[in-house]
């Protein structure tokens, strides 16, 4: 059996970030996504650029957020980011989203990566070589 | 029974939304959602700044996309709105974007809003009454 | 003596590129030079596509922006664009931002762009031949 | 006579900041400028909240930036922001943008800003006490 792995983040809202409601728009979370993504990638060692190294891009397939609190410019995010280890050739990572003061739950989401060969675009249908050593290292079982 | 409203707009994709691997940023896509639903509020007239008059403020609580294509600089999108009528207090988008050059359907997706008055933020239970009426005059089956 | 060369293109201000004071937040504002520098490439073939085609990549070096007018959700604006000639391999473009109502001039601004060797990266000291030609035919005064 | 105020923060280049050249888009430099901006503010209280609770919004006139050297995804960059003393009602910094890794300058720039009553939107022609007052603390010869 495996386990997930985990990693947090934190985001300073940014004054451009919030609306004429002034909260933030919602369509940034996408990018505290990126950010939670690309804090859990440098730790893991599966950032963007580890996968081009190893020959390939992974793209996002699909996204989904659900918001719960709005958040305003000056707040403090902590972004949850845990990786969901998945038999298909597919990474699978779920996000919290918390404001750090209040400890509320502002949003959920999830993303779905897929695995393309960086020189012919192809779609992978089994996991890399090198992402299957990964999970080895990292997620199994003790 | 009720009919379902569609509307559709073009986007011409920008040099800075495309990212290093020269195609269109995932997060992007949310804001061509926001124009589509733009234009259809334009349209039909429940724009964001309709519901400001009306006294209510319309967030976001979910989003959900699912990308097909990659799109590149200078490919224009087509955005298909249609709205989905529901019984709750609640406002569903469906979104299609397709590459207008080739016909593709680049991407599929969907948001959810709710009510909220303006004033207190208080969360409506039921659909205010401009939007019933709304409804009754768009959506009324023949 | 050579003429100056003009175009314009209108844009709608979209509802997240306003800020928490409900006006324009000021960095979007280079995002509209864009659109309208590329507005005018695409009506006098110099896009940064026709550049690329040519061999050449061409950044700004230098942008500069003067805020007279705030800008909300809502307005529509009309960006004109001017190709100033220059006896230095570099392409400088003015802009004007009038709001489409009002007619009031809202911002001015200017960019300053060089030509790179797209496989090289090598600046160009003199102007490459094909631009050239399109000064010539564009810009000969009759 | 007075001295000038500095202070320094570090930004991480995200991978939606870059172009389809791999370099980042000029336009997200205005905001490392804000977020030089606002580390500033938060260490010396004159973010913008302040300002606000002052009864006051400082809206940017102008803004000018200078590209040196690329930065791409990956890279962190350095914002070393100048507060310019001057008589005139006016809020003017200096930015220097730096590679943290090659110690490189990577860009330079500025800003100006007003201030406006935030209730009336009046221009202040001269400057508000409690801002006079910041600056006698703060930029006093000694």
């Amino acid at each position: 059996m495996q386990k997930e792995l985990s990693d947090h983040t934190e985001i300073l809202v940014r004054f451009n970030e919030a609306d004429p409601l002034g909260i933030v728009w919602h369509g940034h979370y996408i990018r505290y996504f990126e950010d939670g993504r690309e804090a859990f990638g440098n730790k893991y060692g599966i950032g963007y650029l580890d996968f081009y190294r190893n020959g390939y891009v992974v793209p996002i397939v699909n996204v989904e957020c659900s918001y719960k609190k709005s958040v305003r410019y000056g707040d403090k995010i902590r972004v949850e980011t845990t990786y969901h280890p998945c038999e298909a050739a597919k990474i699978k990572f779920s996000y919290r989203l918390f404001n750090v003061k209040t400890e509320e739950l502002v949003a959920t989401g999830s993303t779905v990566q897929v695995f393309l060969e960086a020189k012919t675009s192809v779609l992978q249908l089994i996991n890399p070589v090198f992402f299957e050593e990964w999970k080895n290292i990292h997620l199994r079982a003790q």
